[in-house]
């Protein structure tokens, strides 16, 4: 049996390239609209808001500008104006129609921020009611869990920090796709998956941890697991999980840890594997490299980029976990119940 | 058996009338330094993290300041500067000590902020760190789960909406301590209490839900019940939930829902209780109302106060919930596993 969200997943390699080629000549786009500006303020739900927590950690640690995540019930609910000049807004939606998004865009704007929509919907409304759009080339997407609509946002994120001037060379990003390819191999030839895919099925629930560059990876994650799966996933920071959380991983809470290859977090996140351990629950690492896998219970690789654009592959083994695992547990992983493809909040 | 942290949630109307009594006289100290800043950051973790959340809420939607969170990360594991001249930077913290904030704290006066602490530690390394401290009159607190330094740690965000120039009432926080008293009796004394308990001791998890100024509220009652019960509780506001993990809601998994008895977020909640009752599992809500009430399995009493300064009360019926279903389910509610009252993150 095949799903949709597998043949979507497979289709990223292909999908990166395209939006990577045409974003990248955009750069200088982003960079004349930032220049008026001082800040990033990111608008986004669901699997858009994961991306966001990406952006907003590349853009601070990369390109040096405080960024941060706004709250849309400000624009919706409560219909508050802010002084938001100086401020670039950046939207984030795969359909695009998201009438919360786009509203809290509008908002943005007439409070006199700049604004950049991310979105996979061209001709959308978000897309038309922003400055510069950044339009993603994923394709169609059928499957409700979003996989590759996911990827490119992050892409297009990355050429959000290379516009805005961040410390990183662009060709790592250009080495993405091949990546992502040969992950998706890796991935389903890793003893590693069957093992954690059993595991898992046994288990009421788990947590995801990751941080800084990784945290909107573990929390992407987190939410597929839960919309896929039905398991009790949380997401949490490194740092969040040690504040209280951590109280909940037992026997029956194993725990998932996401990380780059390298970088700075990477330390911290197999001091928490062997914590987990010591607490008497499993430790699953997905990328972390030798480090990561030999604090572990079990691995699946991760990509071989630089942390920058880690996320970008990071991703894609927990993908096809969560396609496996829903398998396993007999659920129909491209239709989870009660959900549509445009979700409204109203 | 009576356990600390109960004997804590009593403490909390004298606590909260010494730190309102102590901390409405520093409105001018707050309006002066403000003065200088157009935009609040906010630097926390765990349940000051949750008490972040409400100050973001309060402070944009009445005192209409652009409002986010910090990530603490970029300070002291990526060690980036940023530009945050203008910027209003509120370090959270109980002790005071959690060296994380404190080295976030001193990061963002680096970097241009002006700089609050809201601490329940006199003398504590974040009060001297800062140019205005708040400090809370919670007295000793002895229970690992955080109860009256988290509702005091509200009244001086609170105050500090006020020092911002919040379009409220500071008559409506004057009246909080006594409608906090009536409210732990009233929670007691209220049949849908035993029954909540009962019900939550019989599932592996729940889904913790509010939205707006009560979200904060939200995800506090789902660390509560994570760390002293090690139950699955995740803590999302209402249009997130709606984004992905309305899948998770069945018979073996009730939401909890919170809110406000008025305010724009309550009609939203009470869509949601239906919804969630719709998909086959219960509602159970806290505050809201009588509509809440109406639309749930069963109810907690909520305060009667206005939006802005509910939460002060709201969290207490969960605190209440949270310590009989620790013991129910034979735990200690005064010392979780796996944590202790100061956290350092390395």
């Amino acid at each position: 049996m095949t799903s949709l969200m597998r043949a979507e997943v497979g289709q990223q390699p292909d999908a990166l390239r395209r939006t990577i080629d045409a974003l990248l000549p955009r750069t200088a786009d982003i960079a004349k609209l930032a220049a008026q500006t001082r800040q990033v303020l990111f608008i986004a739900r669901g699997s858009s808001d994961n991306a966001a927590v990406y952006g907003r950690y590349l853009v601070e640690s990369h390109a040096g500008r405080l960024a941060t995540l706004a709250a849309p019930s400000i624009a919706t609910t409560y219909r508050r104006r802010l002084d938001l000049s100086g401020v670039l807004a950046v939207a984030i939606s795969q359909s695009g129609k998201t009438e919360e998004i786009v509203e809290t865009l509008d908002w943005a704007a007439d409070c006199g921020a700049r604004t950049v929509a991310v979105t996979n919907g061209e001709g959308s409304p978000l897309a038309e009611a922003a400055e510069v759009a950044l339009l993603t080339r994923a394709g169609d997407e059928k499957a409700v869990p979003a996989t590759k609509t996911y990827t490119t946002q992050l892409a297009a994120l990355s050429v959000l920090g290379l516009g805005l001037g961040a410390d990183v060379a662009e060709d790592d990003l250009r080495r993405v796709p091949d990546e992502v390819a040969g992950l998706i191999e890796a991935t389903e030839a890793s003893e590693a998956l069957p093992r954690i895919v059993e595991e898992l099925a046994g288990v009421p629930g788990a947590v995801v941890s990751g941080r800084g560059i990784a945290f909107g990876t573990a929390l992407e994650l987190a939410l597929k697991i839960k919309e896929a799966c039905y398991l009790h996933a949380m997401g949490l920071s490194y740092a969040d999980l040690l504040h209280g959380p951590i109280a909940v991983v037992d026997a029956q809470t194993p725990a998932l840890l996401v990380a780059a290859g390298s970088g700075p977090t990477l330390s911290g996140t197999i001091a928490l594997a062997e914590r987990v351990r010591g607490a008497g629950a499993a430790a699953y690492g997905v990328g972390g490299g030798p480090g990561l896998a030999a604090a572990c219970s079990a691995a699946l690789p991760g990509p071989g980029l630089p942390e920058w654009v880690a996320p970008l592959g990071l991703i894609v083994p927990g993908q096809i976990l969560v396609e496996n695992l829903a398998r396993r547990l007999g659920l129909d992983p491209d239709v989870p119940r009660g959900l549509n493809k445009v979700t409204q909040t109203t």
